[in-house]
Parts: C-alpha cells; sequence; structure tokens
C-alpha cells in the first residue's frame, strides 16, 4: 500500500458536485469516465499527490445508485495505491480480508482494481489499484 | 489544499482496529494519542504521503460516540492539509460553506484543526489541518 490513490465520493447529481468540489478543492476536474460494466460516471480532481474521484450512478440497479439509496451522498471507498495488485491480494486473503473479485477488474483510471469487503475491513470499502502498464 | 493529510475512519475498539489496520496496510500504527476535548482515543498509521488515523470513542457524548451509533463503523471524515487555515476558512465561508468552528482549534498529531459541515460538502465531513510551528 503505497498512499492513498484517491478518494470516491458518491454523488446525486454530477454537474452540482463537480462545481462543489471545484470550489472546495479549488482546483477543476481534469477528467470525467464512465464505467459502463458498474453503472457509474466518474470525475477527478487532483489534490497534490492524492485524487478525489466524484462517483454519479448511470443505471438504477448499480452499486452507487444502491449507495446512495441506503447511505446518501457522501465518501464510498478509499483506493490505495499497490504495485502488485495480484500479489496484495492474495496476502490479504491470507490475512483473513474477503476479497470482493477473485482477479483484478479493469476500473476507471487506466487502473486495474480490487476490492476488499467493509464487512471485513471495519466498515470501510477498500480498493487497490495498480496502474495498467506499470 | 496540498494532500489528503489523514482519513478519519470510526472504530469500536481500538486493540482490534489497531491489528486489523496493521495487516491491512502491512505497516504497525507509530502513534497513539487521546483527545480528551473531543472525547476521542486516536492512533496513526502512515501510509506514503498520506495517514489514516482510527478513532474511538472515551466518551459515550462524543463525535465519535454518536457517529458509530449512528452509522457503525467506517470512515468518518477526511482531512486535507492545508498551509493557512484561516484564510482557508475565509475563502470557503465566501464560497458558501459552512465551518463548524469559528475559530481553529488544536487536534491531535499537533495540528490546527478547522472542519466543513457535510450538509454543505455533498454528505463529506471535511477536516482542513495545518501543522502548528510551520
Amino acid at each position: 500500500m503505497k498512499k492513498i490513490e484517491h478518494l470516491g465520493i458518491a454523488v446525486k447529481n454530477m454537474v452540482d458536485s463537480n462545481a462543489l468540489f471545484e470550489k472546495l478543492l479549488g482546483v477543476a476536474p481534469y477528467k470525467q469516465e464512465e464505467v459502463a460494466s458498474e453503472g457509474v460516471l466518474t470525475s477527478f480532481f487532483k489534490n497534490g499527490p492524492n485524487k478525489i474521484e466524484l462517483l454519479a450512478a448511470t443505471e438504477p440497479d448499480g452499486p452507487i445508485a444502491k449507495f446512495l439509496e441506503k447511505k446518501g451522498e457522501g465518501i464510498h471507498h478509499v483506493a490505495f495505491e499497490v504495485e502488485d495488485i495480484v500479489g496484495e491480494m492474495e496476502r490479504l486473503k491470507k490475512e483473513g480480508f474477503t476479497l470482493l473479485n477473485e482477479k483484478p477488474k479493469k476500473g476507471a483510471d487506466n487502473k486495474l482494481v480490487a476490492f476488499v469487503h467493509p464487512k471485513t475491513a471495519n466498515g470501510v470499502l477498500v480498493e487497490l489499484c495498480q496502474e495498467i502498464g506499470k
């Protein structure tokens, strides 16, 4: 776990929230990207060595839509940058964590990603991410 | 906003959660500190340029005890490092954010801190923090 790569925040309205976080962080979002397989529209802000990723639902049954329905807007997950996602997944499984996917999958922002079940991580949805091609 | 200084995570049992996050992050906590004025015991882990701060309640009516009762364990707040906390508080007030304190107050880890009301920040409890003496 090298650093917090990004913090994912679930939002209802991407236009409104892009404007809000531009005011909060003092910078404009630099990229918007849809991950159709997850039913999510993402928007990224740089913050020094870290990023803020806004997440809006594009499908009523997707994970962000369900999160918003259950918990409302707010912090959705924290993503840690790793060098070897497969090795890190193996390590965490041996340590007793439950992984939500068996293999890394393609996420937003040119990343391979995997998630740790929040029930095994103090209620925190933890994402591991590794840049593709690195 | 220079970077994510730390991510605050509310936990029920500091001993258990210190052990859990040591396994997750691959490093031991480097500091434990009580903030009596907030009714909270904190524990810090380094993660590259960022930190993870575990928060356990020491008083039944404190903010962490209330958070755990209402929402359970999980991510409690995100803290951004700022160079001029008073200036940043003024800037955010002018942008329409509600601050939870009028003046910076002494937080854990040798920091001056101030909080932005989550109702004005997409459901996210945002902390500003500035190292004392810098």
